[in-house]
């Protein structure tokens, strides 16, 4: 393994939004200075973070550049092109963490499926889909309605869609190749792990319990509302998704938990090669947050405890819907900070787009019941979804 | 009270040493900015503060840009100069916080005692020295040896001697003018608080009790290890401080805590108008951290919540004495970092000089003694004092 010299190394992070944000703030005690490439200009990491490539993600000149100002390189997003960094890395003589290996395979939805069923974690049952015979096989065997997404480019629930027709399909993909359809999982609790690796360690985060609308996630609540045996279900479930995966990182794994005839299921629904919106509670609510494990990861620094604190409820602020508002319309965050034990991050975002994450809060010092109020009560304050 | 707009605001300190430098990492959640004023490039504060005006404490021409591009105005040490501060903002049209009166009080250790006896603060028996003759009346009057302190231009310890002759005083002093002399306090613990003013409310943090060598602080435990009742006294005796200073901000009050035949006595010993390095521990430790505090009252927001989330113990990491070492040579950090509950935070300082601060470790996680072992072996792992 190279050394990266800590304090004093950089960290170049593909991505400047808000998980580079909260990157370079977690990172600013470690000594540990972190540069951005990002093709907005003022994107929201710097400052904290102490410079901005300004490229697109895929820009082989800004990579390049990105790569002789660090020590080490990674990505808060999966658009980042994994053939580019690993080219530049090399000729910059630094490492990619996670892989561009472990970005190929979750960059592919359909790789992926196949690869953590190799790994024989579960996960739905899917199928490639390439025309309209494979979707048609695909409704014989897997039901309807189904659901459908693009094997590339989607994120952050983008790119999925429930469909019942192929004329339905059709018209949500723009087509038909490059889709993997799965059965519809008709779930008890959307929950998540924040799962890392470091230098020869692995460590998971407290099972979440995510809430959605509109494939958009709103609230976390901390620790999941199911019973121990569940959670340490899902636990394990993520450490083996994990073992599937090369590289130092953190990774943010979506999991649904299912009744059956034979007890609880859990399935794997979708991995991100980063830090996760559902993983934001554990800046409040563990020892070590997903951010400064996922600079001590990156860095093979020893990892830190992520016990969990007490219980935490996240809430995401969103863009108004038709986007009339603007940023420093959020008149409300004195209202918000009122409410006991309830913090507030805003991500600084020069503009306000339609359900665009705009910042959450996290409420801790409660039960979950008591929290999840709170936090839903500090995000309404602040005028903003 | 003039509006201070959030998210967007931006607070000009002046200092940008680790104070700043924690402050504009607190700062950042909430979409505050931080500009720093301070005479050394690449002062520890930049990143993660915004922007630097580099410019001696007291520098019109700095103070006033530093007003300019904010939108309030505070300070990180106490060599800040209040007449200027308060020109200059009257200039600019925003509010110093904590008031540049408050500052003046407490920069005068005379005023400052004075104060708070006529606040009905308890302080250690005290009396102004200008010449031999008022110090040969003060051994008389308080014992020897006394604790000497130059009233203006000392802080964290410096400027301050215990001595037991007028020979011995004027050595340490260069000349006898300007001194306060204090009973010197047989105390049982040293103990702080840290409280703080928002706009209309305050609020306290858990008590600490302070481990100082040689007068300077090398850990801070909490709860410090003496009985409820004591910290409630403790407490109380901070609320009463702050209801003699003016203005939001964050404050650092140092105690005595002396047994006597008459119970236990909690005594004042020095009063820092800033955050505190014994309240770093808040960062790990607390609900809110004194620097997120910080941010919160000056800018006019609510405060959060000061609640304990466990016991903490911070340890300073110190500058060797003969300053051969530099900041790079902190090779230890992974072994630091792997301390189970270890939080590294280090200041970003270019130059490392004899028993300088040059950065901490938190523990949390454990009972305190546990902790007290874990954070002093994590600062002894990363080779510096």
């Amino acid at each position: 393994m190279m050394t990266v010299p800590v304090p004093g190394a950089t960290v170049g992070v593909v991505g400047g939004g808000q998980l580079g944000r909260m990157l370079a703030e977690a990172a600013s005690p470690l000594g540990v200075d972190v540069v951005a490439l990002d093709p907005t200009p003022d994107c929201p990491a710097v400052p904290p973070a102490t410079a901005q490539v300004t490229a697109a993600f895929d820009d082989a000149e800004g990579v390049r550049e990105l790569a002789e100002r660090a020590d080490v390189l990674t990505y808060e997003i999966e658009l980042a092109d994994p053939d580019l960094l690993e080219s530049v890395a090399a000729d910059a003589d630094v490492e990619v963490h996670p892989t561009p290996d472990t970005l190929r395979t979750i960059q592919d939805k359909l790789v992926q499926n196949r690869a953590l069923e190799d790994a024989g974690v579960p996960v739905p049952d899917f199928t490639a889909v390439d025309d309209a015979d494979d979707l048609e096989a695909a409704f014989d065997d897997l039901g309807s309605p189904l659901m459908v997404k693009a094997r590339t480019g989607g994120y952050d629930g983008r790119g999925n869609a429930p469909v019942e027709s192929v004329a339905e399909a059709r018209e949500a993909f723009d087509g038909l190749d490059g889709l993997v359809a799965e059965e519809l999982v008709d779930f008890e609790r959307e929950l998540s792990v924040i799962a890392v690796r470091g230098d020869g360690e692995t460590a998971t985060f407290p099972v979440a319990e995510n809430v959605h609308e509109d494939e958009i996630l709103r609230e976390s609540v901390v620790p999941a509302r199911t019973s121990e045996d569940v959670r340490e279900h899902a636990t394990a479930v993520a450490r083996d998704v994990l073992g599937a995966l090369d590289g130092r990182g953190v990774f943010g794994i979506e999991l649904f938990e299912r009744e059956t005839d034979d007890g609880t299921e859990i399935l794997v629904n979708e991995i991100a090669p980063r830090p996760h919106n559902s993983g934001h509670y554990t800046i409040e609510g563990c020892h070590t947050s997903q951010f400064e494990q996922f600079a001590r990861a990156v860095c093979g620094l020893p990892l830190g405890a992520t016990g969990l604190r007490g219980p935490a409820v996240m809430a995401n602020i969103l863009g108004d819907p038709d986007a009339e508002k603007r940023p420093a319309d959020l008149a409300g965050a004195p209202d918000a900070l009122a409410k006991p034990g309830v913090s507030l991050h805003w991500y600084g975002k020069r503009e306000v787009r339609p359900l665009r994450k705009m910042g959450h809060v996290t409420a801790v010092g409660a039960d979950r019941e008591t929290l999840l109020d709170r936090a839903r009560a500090a995000r309404d304050a602040t005028g903003f979804e």
